[in-house]
């Protein structure tokens, strides 16, 4: 011990390191808490990287999971070697479904088996971003509040009608399961989770560790942005877009109360064509009514009025220019 | 193109995704910008995991290299495939150098040499906590302003006095090369290289696309709350701690002008006289002045009162019992 200790002491004292010393560098091989990850091919990187940072951090232990244990690939092509198969994976306390591609693991019915399975026997589930599509697939979610990555939450409403979906929360806690919302928001979530079953001096101090600004009421909310009044029309299907279309997104940046998009086309349809198809889409949209004489409609939503602008801007050629759409959203 | 374009509008016009299109899914095989991440025993996961997030979101390719490729075991016991080994990776643009457990990476030969020479053929070079130890070990941070790791920064200048040690920053920027504070701080360095490579626009969507809440000019610095105050002190080695001491921080939280420690203690030294050790101890550091009758000890720092109060709150028993430090620092 007399060997050990100054190492220790300067690491807990000096550094003020925010976690047990039995969990500095390694998981305790007796944690309190045990927290099972379940890994899929498509699985998001940061969806279960942010939260078992996290949950090592306040010492908890972490075993990840797939079916068979193989090599998974994550969705921008990372390979991860779980720790364990389903049938081999120790009792945990706590669920972490994350998300990314999950249309297979959605429709897999030995994922759904396992998922309803270990929820049953866990303390807490949490989902983050599109794992949430995991839970609902698996009931799990039917009569409870509960939040996705924010691009899908209209089609999560969509197909999981029995689910009370939420948009307004970084992650929606209803007891037992938690849904985050998109990517980095499993950060918040599981710091959110140490706090219930640590509190909040503990959490916070793993918050400090990771050197991440937490706010513990919520913080950043993505699907509040501007563009979520455009979430919901049918603008896409109600446009009759030429064959040869190309579209690359140059950027899609905003807040509260604006929104603005710009996209690269490609296209043999000169940008004149492309403007007057895209507003006669707009023109029947019954929430959407032109402004006399501009490229600009206007749409009354959530007590709010909302304007849309769609413009073009020259590009290289006639085949190649730029698409912006602006939003604005005033009171009403 | 016809049959692919409603699902590819949809995932842009209505989800507004901030990615390009070709990036939706899996990093392009062409890509514009490739990145290059070190990875290596010990590695902490959200260190290369929040970055690679960053980067694959906006249409980089990402490679992950060891020295031979095998599996390697991060920090928390999560086990990666790298790409590439060193002799096999391809070409890139960026080199990333992560940290956690650096003491090996920092001391092998092929490491550093690794390092130094992707560095020389990279556009940049970006580090993320600990790696600083690596790049600083490789020569490749003399005379340049750079970072890491809070609890490790007064080692960090202790041990490369030719690097401008920075503490008043989320990540340093010298041009070629970048170095950010700890964990998620390399969220926000990846961002700002981003922003450097393709414009503000494109890493502002990639932000929202991640639901991050960035903060283009650096946002939270964990190096400058109060326990800086305590870092350069050598109070740990002052103390004549008792042989049979075991200390379990419970938690370490504060802000810039506050910080509060607790520690479960487990001695057969009564609580009254380790306390004795304690200011005996800062009695005998020549910035720490006693303040009459109390357990509390006062030091002018950087133009400011820090004042640190020790207590001992009873435990279960004479044997158990929890150790308080209290840091305040005024304006003098």
């Amino acid at each position: 011990m007399r060997q050990l200790l100054p190492a220790l002491l300067s690491a807990v004292l000096l550094a003020a390191l925010a976690m047990p010393i039995h969990a500095a560098n390694a998981p305790s091989t007796t944690p309190e808490i045990r927290v099972g990850i379940l890994l899929f091919d498509g699985v998001q990187i940061i969806d279960f990287a942010g939260p078992y940072e996290v949950f090592g951090a306040a010492g908890f232990g972490v075993v990840t999971v797939s079916h068979d244990a193989a090599a998974v690939t994550t969705a921008m092509g990372l390979q991860v070697v779980p720790d364990a198969s389903f049938e081999s994976a120790p009792p945990f306390d706590v669920l972490l479904v994350p998300g990314g591609d999950v249309g297979a693991a959605e429709r897999d019915a030995k994922v759904i088996a396992f998922v309803q399975a270990r929820a049953g026997s866990s303390r807490n589930v949490l989902s983050v971003c599109t794992g949430a599509f995991i839970l609902a697939g698996a009931g799990l979610l039917d009569a409870l509040e509960a939040t996705t990555f924010t691009p899908r939450i209209a089609e999560f409403a969509q197909r999981y009608p029995a689910v009370r979906v939420v948009r307004d929360v970084r992650w929606s806690d209803t007891g037992k399961i938690i849904t985050s919302a998109g990517l980095s928001s499993g950060i918040d979530a599981a710091l959110h989770l140490v706090q219930r079953l640590r509190g909040v001096e503990q959490a916070r101090s793993v918050a400090l560790r990771l050197e991440y600004d937490w706010q513990p009421e919520g913080g950043f909310i993505r699907s509040l942005m501007a563009d979520r009044y455009l979430a919901a029309s049918g603008l896409e299907q109600a446009i009759a877009w030429p064959d040869d279309i190309a579209m690359r997104q140059q950027f899609a940046i905003g807040d509260e109360q604006h929104w603005r998009m710009r996209f690269d086309v490609t296209t043999a349809t000169p940008a004149d064509e492309l403007l007057r198809r895209i507003g006669k889409g707009l023109d029947s949209l019954p929430e959407w009514t032109r402004q006399a004489g501009a490229l600009r409609w206007s749409s009354q939503q959530e007590g709010r009025r909302v304007v849309l602008e769609v413009a073009a801007i020259p590009g290289a050629s006639e085949r190649a220019y730029v698409l912006e759409l602006t939003l604005s959203v005033q009171p009403d």
